[in-house]
C-alpha cells in the first residue's frame, strides 16, 4: 500500500499541499541529487513509494536501484550517504528535486567523479570535466 | 534511424568520447535543465534521439512531450524558449544536464513559476517557495 494519496484533479496535483506523486508503471518517480551547497548536480536516480517514505522518515536519501531492482540507501557500502537538506517536487509532481550534502568522501558516483555528471559535450565529443 | 551511436562495452559507456545515449523502451532519456548563470533546477523532462540531434544542432533546448507524443521545442509558443550553454551526460548515459539561460520572461514552468520545483516539504505539507 502506497503511504501517498493520488491528487483528485489538476488544481490538487500542481498546488495542493498534498504530496502526491506520480509513479509511472513501474512505481517510480524520477529524484535529481543537487548538492546543498554548491548547486552541482550529482546524480539522477528513482524512487519507489518506499524509498521516498523512508527519505521524509529519515532525512538520508533513499532511491529504488532499477538495476537491482530493489530499495537502495545511497551511500550504505560506499558511505557517500545523502543527508537530505530540502525535498521539492515538481508540478505534476512525477519528478522529485532533493538538495543533499554527500557524506564519506563527498562523491555521489561510482566511477569515482564527485558528480556522474562528469562528461560535457565539447565541440562533437564528450570530454570528462569534474 | 538514430544518429547516436550504441556504446559497445560499459568503459565506452562511462568513459568514452562518444555520445551513446541509453534511450529506454519508450526511446528517451531524462533531461534536466538547470539555469547556466544560479544552478537553479528548471524543469525535468525527456528527449527522444531527435529533440537531442535538434538541441546539439541548434543549441536551443528541445524535448519530447510525452503527453503530446511529440517533439517539442521548449519556448516555441510561451517564449521560454532555452539558450543551451553546456551539456553534460551521466556515468551511464541515461540521463542529460543542460545548462539553459531562459528567454521570454526567464520562467520555465507552465504553472507561472520560474522553477517547476516551486514546493517544498515542509513538516509534513507542500509549501510554495519561489
Amino acid at each position: 500500500m502506497t503511504p501517498f494519496p493520488t491528487a483528485p484533479d489538476k488544481h490538487a496535483l500542481e498546488r495542493g499541499e498534498a504530496l502526491a506523486p506520480r509513479f509511472n508503471g513501474d512505481g517510480l518517480v524520477v529524484a535529481i541529487a543537487q548538492h546543498a551547497d554548491t548547486g552541482e548536480i550529482l546524480m539522477l536516480a528513482w524512487m519507489n513509494d518506499t524509498a521516498l517514505a523512508l527519505t521524509l522518515e529519515t532525512g538520508v536519501a533513499h532511491y529504488f536501484s532499477r538495476s537491482r531492482n530493489a530499495l537502495w540507501k545511497k551511500g550504505e557500502t560506499s558511505g557517500q550517504l545523502q543527508i537530505v537538506t530540502e525535498l521539492r517536487v515538481d508540478c505534476d509532481q512525477d519528478a522529485v528535486l532533493l538538495k543533499v550534502r554527500p557524506q564519506g568522501d563527498g562523491g555521489a558516483c561510482h566511477v569515482g567523479f564527485r558528480s556522474c555528471f562528469y562528461r560535457v559535450w565539447d565541440d562533437g565529443r564528450l570530454v570528462e570535466r569534474d
